[in-house]
């Protein structure tokens, strides 16, 4: 069979601009040395210094501070030898018909270079010794040559899943996202090569949790209610927020997040709204401001006496279904206050009504009080009454 | 719309065959009760003096024993409880049409129960505190009733993802495996209730890593060899293994499994051949006894100068790619060479190689090497001269 056939068309167009930006943009380099120019990068930081939460935007977004890394000076000269030598693995593997891992683009590099030093010592040196280096390294190039990753075909593991009533184009298929019986469909990694053919939804349901996902699609939530039911299982990856964020921005779907009412599901929320801080760089296309905070909340467990807001659990059912925070809990909703994005009334609320209450609870538990109870009443009403957190 | 639209039929068939088991089973006590008996229930032990590894079906097995769990045996009267309240939630929530989660029948199930004891005091006692028990009650129901959670339409997890020229029925739709696009179809977490229609294949390899299935996936494996491609994502949760062992049994198709070279690889390898312990009494269904271990294997590092097999890495790639083992992977490759189906002189071999290098090495080290080399050298070549462990 011929490799034309065994790798979609897709890919072939998307590898060829990659190959194209990389080669442009690592040219100039070269082209400096052939002048007898000092070769140097210039490369925007990424330090927490440098990373900027925009409140009209609602995004992190990176500064406009930018290092200068040169190949002569001493400190910058290993970390100049790091890129240009993962710049050139992921060119031979873009021209290869290769789709590598970053944890194989950290094998591809690792190895001992042998040289010596000016006083003619022999020297031997890791090119990198850990993935947190060559990571860092890809990070660099990414942000340098203006690609992300998933756009020069590097793959990593995914765990994203969707239903709904959506048909979309991925390689060289037409896919039928409301054809998967009790299956679902796996987000690919380079959720960008995505085309969207047609849709029929109302809304985007996001569950953090699997087992909740494959309970509301076997009930057969998305077709009674028109929406696109997607799972992050647990801390999204990239190719899931940016799935979910193609859906707002292009579709101009609601996006509605449901996860435990804990900090844990809190800050999930938070990476597929505002972004995740190492990753500030890629949170203009990745995450999803206008998303929503569905619940479970606090004033759902316990009621507002400021608003009037009845809870949708009774006593009893609180007592039984309650979990008492851990310390880590705590500690981690006293780290959300800090964080801008969760400074406001609403937020302040929640947060507020956790640390008096010191409790959390499952989605599991409002599915243990039945699922029509959760598919019928709870997420309808919330989403109707717009009793959400933005 | 109405519930018969929402719902599949394959699933109201299973139902009605769970409630007609369920009830059947549980009748026989009530009618005990009503003729002046003493409600009993004789369930298989899943205790692990119980649990038999069968040499010649190279399964674990569930052995004879039976305990007697009495209703008016002070020892047993809470586990009664227990059983006949699960029971009685799985029943209900068979009638009413849910998909509970073993989760969310620990929340059905737990309240606190007020009585007065024979001295009259007032008692407060919980059906259940944790998780642990009420998921051990259910195992009990299994056995006894005779049927897996999955046939009592319990959902759960699902981390197994498959590519590959086939199609199947799910649910009340044919999906055709071969046009995933760059994704891939998600497995139900019920793999029973799928029906294979037809396939184009010569085997299957199952992939331990995410990652590595998506790279392979991409780059047209199961085309150029005509393979069943599935990932576990880790440690396979049981639909992944049922899955796996129905494409073995019902379709004669052969089973490679690929891993890491490291102890934890070969316990994942070990589920999907053997079982685990803990659910020894459900390997009869899940476990895939001709299940090969293809590799990455020590010899495949270090080659093995007793059959005069070349190692597929060089010294310098052994150099950049193997780490070192830990203390716990020490541990587990002992621990490992205590059970029965690890006592093979090929698996002696190997846990020997490891212990005495203390080395490990991850398949994306192969990747690293060139995403070719282990898709058109190494896999091949390992099926092609059967070169796997048995």
């Amino acid at each position: 069979m011929s490799e034309r056939k065994l790798t979609s068309s897709v890919d072939m167009k998307a590898r060829q601009r990659a190959v194209e930006m990389v080669r442009r943009r690592f040219l100039e380099i070269v082209e400096k040395v052939l002048r007898g120019e000092e070769p140097r990068m210039l490369i925007p930081k990424r330090t927490l210094s440098n990373t900027i939460y925009d409140k009209d935007r609602k995004l992190l977004l990176l500064g406009s501070e930018v290092f200068d890394r040169s190949f002569l000076d001493v400190r910058e000269a290993r970390k100049f030898m790091q890129t240009v030598l993962m710049a050139s693995i992921i060119y031979e593997a873009l021209v290869n018909n290769e789709y590598p891992t970053i944890r194989d683009l950290y094998y591809r590099g690792k190895h001992t270079i042998k040289y010596r030093d000016h006083r003619g010592r022999a020297v031997e040196e890791n090119t990198w010794d850990e993935q947190r280096e060559s990571d860092a390294v890809l990070r660099d190039i990414e942000v340098f040559v203006g690609l992300l990753r998933e756009e020069m075909l590097i793959l990593s593991k995914e765990k994203g899943k969707v239903v709904g009533d959506m048909r979309i184009r991925s390689g060289d298929d037409v896919i039928d996202l409301s054809k998967m019986g009790h299956g679902a469909y796996a987000i690919e990694p380079t959720p960008d090569l995505i085309e969207f053919i047609d849709v029929n939804a109302e809304f985007v349901l996001v569950v953090e949790k699997d087992a909740v996902f494959q309970q509301l699609h076997r009930a057969g939530f998305w077709k009674k209610y028109r929406a696109i039911l997607i799972t992050s299982a647990g801390q999204p990856d990239r190719a899931t927020r940016r799935f979910v964020r193609r859906l707002n921005e292009e579709l101009g779907l609601p996006i509605y997040v449901l996860t435990d009412a804990d900090p844990y599901g809190w800050y999930i929320y938070s990476v597929f709204k505002i972004g995740s801080i190492t990753l500030s760089y890629e949170s203009e296309r990745l995450a999803t401001p206008n998303a929503k905070f569905l619940g479970v909340s606090m004033t759902d467990i316990f009621g507002d006496p400021e608003t009037k807001k009845k809870p949708y659990l009774t006593e009893t059912e609180r007592k039984n279904f309650i979990i008492k925070a851990k310390k880590t809990d705590i500690k981690r909703a006293q780290e959300l206050m800090n964080y801008e994005w969760f400074k406001t009334p609403k937020w302040i609320k929640e947060i507020n009504i956790f640390l008096k209450k010191q409790s959390k609870l499952e989605i599991e538990a409002l599915a243990g009080k039945g699922l029509k109870f959760l598919m019928d009443v709870y997420i309808p009403s919330k989403i109707q009454t717009q009793d959400f957190i933005d």
